[in-house]
Parts: C-alpha cells; sequence; structure tokens
C-alpha cells in the first residue's frame, strides 16, 4: 500500500495549506479519499494520473473535504476520460454534482455513478478481487463515514522444493496456494502447511476524519496496519472537541491504541498550530508509533 | 486603478497555472471579478484582504470562472464575517451556492444576496458613489458577460489663485468644482473654466472573458483605459474558436484597436502554448500597446 498525502490541514486552506484528500493505492488501484479545494492542482503535483482513479471516497459533506471534486469530474470531462469514475459519499453529493453540470452544460464522456450512504451503521460499499472498503461511522456535526480498506487475504506462498519432494503435481500448485491438503496418486495426505510457507499478511488501512473521540469505532478498526485519525486540536484546547466535534491528538492516539493498530497518522490539523511536531508528542505518550501527515507526503507500508 | 491577476488560464488548472479571478481596486473598493478554483489561496498569496471584497462578479458559469466561489464564501463563513456580499452573475448562480450551503449544514453569518443576469443587452448593474458596473453582453457556449468598469466623473481641480482674484466667495467653491459658472454680488457672470483646471480622467476598465470575436461590444466599451479581453488562441489554431466560441491574441487586438481602449491585456491561455510572447507579437501586430497577464501580476494605472 502506499499512500499519498495531497492535503491534511482543517477548514480554511491558506497559501501553503491544503484542507483533506489522499490517494491510496493498494495492489495498483488507486483509490481517492476525499477532495478538498485545490486537490487536482495537488495530485498534478504528486504526479497522480488522473486517469488510474476510477473511485471516489468522500468522508461527509464539509467544504474542506469536497469542493475540489466537481472540478475534478468538469476536468476529467475536458480530458476526454472515458473510463468510468464511482463517487461514494453521504446523500446529497449527487445532487450538488448533478445540478453543478447541468447549470454548467458540462456532459460527462464517461459513467458517473453514485453510491449515497445514509446508514449510521458499519457497510460494505466496495468490493473487487483485492480489496474491500467498509464505512466506519464516525461522530461528526454533520453525517460522516470513515473508510476501511482492506486487502484480501493473499494466496500461501508455495514451497516449490518440498512441493517436489512430495512429488505433488505442478497441476495442483494452483489448489496448494489458495491453503488445501493434498492427497498424492497414492493415497497420502500432504498436510498443506508442509507445501507452504506462510502468506505476506493482508494490509489495511483505515481513514477517520472527521469525528469526535469515538471508541465505538475500535471493532471495526481492530488490528489495521495502518490508521489515519484526525487530530485537529491538542489537549490544551479538548474543551473545543465537544462543540466543533473533533479530536486531540491524545485521543486519536487512544483510539490507535485501543484497536491494536501498527501505525498512527495524525493530521486535520487546525491553523492555529504552528509546529506540528507537538502533536506527535502528545500522542506518543499514549501510542509508540505515530506519524505526522503532510502535504505531499508519501507514506509505503 | 490597481488590477491584482489572481489567475489567468483557461480550463483546468495545474500545479502551476490557476483558472480565472481577478481583483480590481478602484479609489479603495475591491471588486473581485471570476473565481476559479483556488481563487482564495490566490487571495492570500497576493495578500488581498478577505473582509474587503464585498462585490463579487461572474462572467459565466463554466468552473473555470467559478468553481472557487462556494470555497470562498464557505471561508468567509468560518472566519465569522458581517460585511454583506453581493453575488452578480448568470441565472443560476445563486441555485448552486444555495444548495451547497444547505447540504453541508453552513450558515452565513453575513447577508448574502444575488442580482443575477438573464437579459442579452447591456445593463447597469452596480453603481455606488464612485463606480459603475455595466454588463458586456459576450458570445460563448454559455451565457456570459463580460463587465465594464467605469469611475464617475471627478471634480473639477480648484484654481484657488484664480478665485480669490475673481472674489469667488468660498461658499461656492463646491458649486466651482462641480463645473457651475458663479454669479458674483455685482452681477458679473464668470465661467467656470476661468476658476478651474480639468480633473483628472476617469478611468475604466472592461473585463471580456471567454467570448469568440464580438465587434458588437465595441460602442460599450469605446475608449476604456485598459481592456482585459481573453485570447485563448493564437491565430494559427483560430479554427478552434468557431467551435469553442474562444478569440485569438489578434481578434483581442482587433477590438481594442475598434474600441480605441488606452491598454489591452491579454489572458486565458490555452495551456497547449509554452511562450505567452507569442501572443503579445501577435496583437501587437495590429495594437501597440499589449500587456500580458500573469498569475499574480499587478497592474496599476
Amino acid at each position: 500500500m502506499k499512500l499519498t498525502i495531497l492535503g491534511c490541514h482543517s477548514a480554511t486552506p491558506t497559501a501553503s495549506t491544503r484542507p483533506t484528500s489522499q490517494v491510496l493505492e493498494i495492489r495498483g488501484n488507486l483509490f481517492l479519499i476525499d477532495c478538498g479545494e485545490g486537490t487536482q492542482m495537488a495530485m498534478r503535483t504528486s504526479r497522480v494520473k488522473f486517469s488510474r482513479i476510477k473511485n471516489i471516497f468522500i468522508s461527509h459533506l464539509h467544504g474542506d473535504h469536497f469542493f475540489g471534486l466537481i472540478g475534478m469530474i468538469s476536468t476529467f470531462c475536458l480530458l476526454g476520460r472515458d473510463t468510468p469514475l464511482t463517487i461514494y459519499g453521504p446523500k446529497g453529493i449527487r445532487e450538488i454534482i448533478l445540478l453543478q453540470l447541468k447549470l454548467t452544460k458540462s456532459y460527462t464522456t464517461f459513467d458517473l455513478r453514485f453510491r449515497e450512504s445514509e446508514s449510521k451503521d458499519s457497510q460494505l460499499i466496495y468490493e473487487d478481487d483485492k480489496v474491500t472498503v467498509t464505512t466506519i461511522p464516525l461522530d461528526h456535526r454533520v453525517y460522516t463515514n470513515g473508510y476501511l480498506f482492506e486487502e484480501k487475504p493473499l494466496d500461501r506462498k508455495l514451497d516449490v522444493v518440498a512441493c517436489e519432494e512430495y512429488g505433488v503435481d505442478q497441476a495442483y500448485y494452483r489448489k496448494v496456494k489458495q491453503g488445501h491438503d493434498i492427497e498424492l496418486a497414492s493415497g497420502e495426505v500432504i498436510s498443506n502447511d508442509l507445501l507452504t510457507f506462510n502468506p505476506v499478511a493482508a494490509k489495511s488501512y483505515a481513514f477517520c476524519s472527521d469525528t469526535m473521540y469515538k471508541p465505538d469505532i475500535v471493532p471495526i478498526i481492530k488490528n489495521a496496519t495502518v490508521l489515519y485519525h484526525e487530530s485537529t486540536f491538542l489537549k490544551s484546547h479538548e474543551d473545543l472537541c465537544e462543540r466543533t466535534k473533533h479530536s486531540t491528538a491524545a485521543q486519536a492516539a487512544d483510539i490507535a491504541k485501543q484497536a491494536n493498530v501498527g501505525t498512527l497518522i495524525l493530521g486535520h490539523y487546525s491553523t492555529r498550530y504552528g509546529d506540528y511536531e507537538l502533536f506527535r508528542k502528545e500522542a506518543q505518550e499514549i501510542f509508540p508509533t505515530v506519524e505526522l501527515a503532510a502535504d505531499g507526503k508519501v507514506f509505503e507500508f
């Protein structure tokens, strides 16, 4: 998995900070997560190929998470795109986009689909042969979902030497990789663990923004390889979390610890702070493996 | 007048080029003209104070001219603005903005007004004590207006020495500056031109984008101090003008010449060209005083 942070700041964009948007690459597939104003420019800066984006996931209808979407779709039209595009997001996203396409007399050259969510329960909303995406219901001022991207379990690795020694016919190699035991022509059954090595563990990425502290999500994101959790504030401004429905770095770390994730990435910083290292420091008092999102930064895991 | 070019490129924004937006300052009043994606970031870069923008003029409903508007209004809300804001633009702009404010549950902290145009005739749409704004009906793929900003005529300059010599009472100075002749106590009438100097000429700025070659606009923009006229293409791509309803640099210069303007500013370049000096060169074969718009460039006139 490769995660490119296109923007990771809250509220209003500035001359030097971009609102939320990320590109997640899983086994060659690109998923765009949120799309604040200026995302298409950030994608060009980060050299993300527009045509590879086939699915866009919008967490909620606050401007800093989707105002760049209509511009991106419009650019896709101008570029004569023909690949279908699916937008996942809260109910309302379809109306906003279609009204603007209609009033700007823009006609999509490609199939544009919408999958709107209204449910307050976690739901499987996307599945292909390599990846599933599940919503993570969050608690914000408007209806908001995070998204859990999970690789499907990978095949076991073939121990070719062992297979040859046991005399397993190559015709069975696919079944072996899928984890099956094998019955030889002699009738002897060879246990799969003698013929294979453990596969690389399937990875997962949980995107949780925007939300106030919500331990309900822990079972959904349990053992995720990487968790991106918003940390708009530091503990010193915890009093603002209730009204604005945001989290502190300490609260994000607490969720990471309860969920036993591999790495916590912090972001969605309020622009009131100058030194983002304070977020890392605060979180690391609770959870050790903390990374800071930054516009343009790439994480590989 | 001071004109700040926030963005001057056509169609899709890139990592280094911005779509159309300009700030025009006339005697202390700031007018925002068009508002492509990323305009609020460009305003911060150019240090334009958000609170001084009270009137925004949108030429037409193509994304590269208004997709930044909802983000800007949203930022005004977040900043707790209380100054009224009026948006001038084609019918439809109100619906687009209000739907997005409704679905994002954003409530303006200020009075937000819309003045939508549908007329195909030139109309006076704005007037205060210093400035008038008149629409310039253009010819594009969708309903489009340019805008003519005109300073109101300034008072004549008082020739204090002459006034004293003729014995004009100071109580009449205001009338003298307004151009009236004065009758002295003796009954003698003193002609105004003996008591005043000509005022500084009132200036005007005509913004014409996007449009194909349309000589009909010449009477409206006649003798403008400065004309910004789109030049999406060079003559070598003139065949694209009919279909896309854009102009070449030569056509812009032809309009400038017919209208006898002071200076022509070119912009809205297609991103297919690397060297914008070619636009100046082409235009100067027809009209001598040509400037090239560039993102962030400031013109004072």
